[in-house]
């Protein structure tokens, strides 16, 4: 019989009503009390790790997350981590880097409804999340509506949905019909042994930008020492340098040894600067391309990085290695690199 | 025979392919040279306004724009207007506040592969644009991959992809089979008179949220003058208050008459901030809802109406006023509205 543990950190599905809306107050074991079918099939233990709303999910509870699961690594045969849907996508790119070749399944679940209403998804959701923790593969994954998805390429791209997770860029790892997994694309096993590997800069921004974004928002974000910067540009990776100039911004943010990398606003297919003028300019300048990473991953992945590397070709170098499957790299490209 | 005028401003559909990656060159006269058919079908005019990568398009040209079309109007059946993909979703909601009851059809497209590329999609999306701005439908469109979307429910979710743009939260207008339209869902017709009302307050700053992001971005936001921001929040609208409490920075805002909107960051489904505490307690700061508005809509939306109302209480009626097809607000929501 299979040992699995089941740590939880709110969200969703341990919410209750109260006057002031939904609010996690269920522990693990509150949780757990309605799965009883569960019980009979795999051995199960549990532990509250804390009880939030995903949306208070930051940096700091990544790493007590992260700590969490890498104690429990050795002694169970998987692990499922209750999470809010909200910013489950940023957790689960951010464990896939601090938890390095995993070994076990790490299944990140949660539920759009809390798991007392009639309507709940959350108990097919930790069923499927409880068989996937049980199938042996290797890696960290999000499960939710039927799909087991690969950690570092999620996205929530619906509000409200039961269906509101996608494999973004990548088909999802399988998918469960009829409670049995079927395969479609999992990832390789990993070739070292685990490690926990969680230090990371928080000091990464997030600029989407709209049209007639100002350049000065670039002043401020080097002012308040951030050490990296995520620019959701238009379509392939597109940014203005008509009347408001956001190369010389981004100009002056290299020149404080600020890692700037470019990706794209659009949810589907990869960010490619290279193909228009004003992309080719900001590579000129020294900004790092995302290729097919999501926002999410890249946000994520860049933290990680900044505290890993310092020059900025170690930190190119780092952020378009492939650590865990979230990045895929033109043939070209990837030649370039080798050299 | 009808009468159509084509405005060209860019984009990739008159791009040709330069030392310096893809420029857009060509006129709008030299793109109609590639749709010969079409002139023996209908008399059509052309007029270049400018030819700039759509990246570069920004509130002064969408006033150009809004003024060339609204010139048109009485003088033609229908307009379509050529525009690179990047910012078109931005563009076409504009553009649908600015002409105010537009009793024609002004047809936005536009192409993923220049019109002389072997495998260009432009020819198809000119050819139905054509099609579209002589149907006698009223309002601001954009045509793209086969379908007729209203201008204010897109967005350009595929970097790359033919099927680059999608109606968001609302069923497309039609779609073109065999170069014939069929209405799935044509908006209504307005009943007053078509206006030019391009006054906007550009001063909108976009902060998509990540875990972690930091209040002080609120204190330069306020400094920097802006007096509206769009924030896309998590899931339904979360945000954190956790040791980062983003709240405080909200408030602060507010007590400078700045106008905050709270949006998802989800491409998919509207947003509600009145499920969960940290939503509630924003609502309860006096922020604004997006409901089921796009982010894109929401932004150029608040550019207009801060150029048309400076009371909070002014500025919050008008933008929960569907203008154009927009927003949809829950039917409670509409009551309270209306008392």
């Amino acid at each position: 019989m299979k040992k699995l543990m089941i740590l939880s950190t709110g969200g969703t599905i341990a919410c209750t009503q109260t006057e002031d809306g939904l609010i996690p107050t269920l522990s693990a074991d509150d949780i757990l009390g309605y799965a009883a079918n569960a019980k009979k099939r795999w051995r199960l233990e549990t532990r509250t790790i804390f009880n939030l709303d995903s949306s208070n999910i930051q940096p700091e509870e990544w790493r007590d997350i992260a700590r969490e699961v890498y104690a429990c690594l050795p002694l169970y045969d998987g692990i499922v981590v209750l999470h809010g849907t909200d910013t489950m996508a940023y957790t689960a790119s951010m464990l896939s880097f601090m938890l390095k070749n995993v070994d076990k399944p790490v299944v990140i679940t949660g539920s759009q409804l809390p798991i007392g209403h009639p309507h709940t998804d959350a108990k097919l959701n930790l069923r499927h999340a409880l068989l996937t923790a049980a199938s042996g593969l290797a890696g960290v994954f999000v499960v939710f509506d039927h799909k087991i998805l690969l950690g570092c390429r999620v996205a929530k791209v619906r509000t409200t949905s039961q269906n509101a997770f996608e494999s973004i860029n990548r088909p999802p790892v399988g998918v469960v019909r009829a409670g049995n997994i079927h395969l479609l694309a999992p990832p390789e096993r990993p070739k070292g042994a685990p490690e926990l590997d969680d230090a990371i800069e928080p000091g990464v921004f997030l600029l989407k930008l709209i049209p007639g974004t100002r350049p000065e928002v670039f002043d401020d974000i080097a002012r308040l020492g951030y050490r990296g910067v995520v620019i959701e540009g238009f379509g392939l990776g597109g940014l203005h340098c008509l009347r408001r100039n956001l190369l010389e911004g981004i100009q002056k943010l290299l020149d404080a040894e600020v890692a700037v990398l470019l990706t794209t606003q659009c949810r589907y297919e990869p960010s490619d600067p290279t193909v228009y003028e004003t992309g080719r300019l900001a590579l000129e300048l020294g900004i790092l391309q995302a290729y097919d990473m999501t926002s999410e991953c890249a946000v994520t992945k860049l933290m990680w990085v900044l505290a890993h590397a310092k020059k900025p070709a170690d930190v190119k170098r780092m952020m378009l290695t492939n650590f865990c499957g979230e990045i895929s790299l033109p043939r070209a490209d990837q030649h370039a690199l080798a050299q």
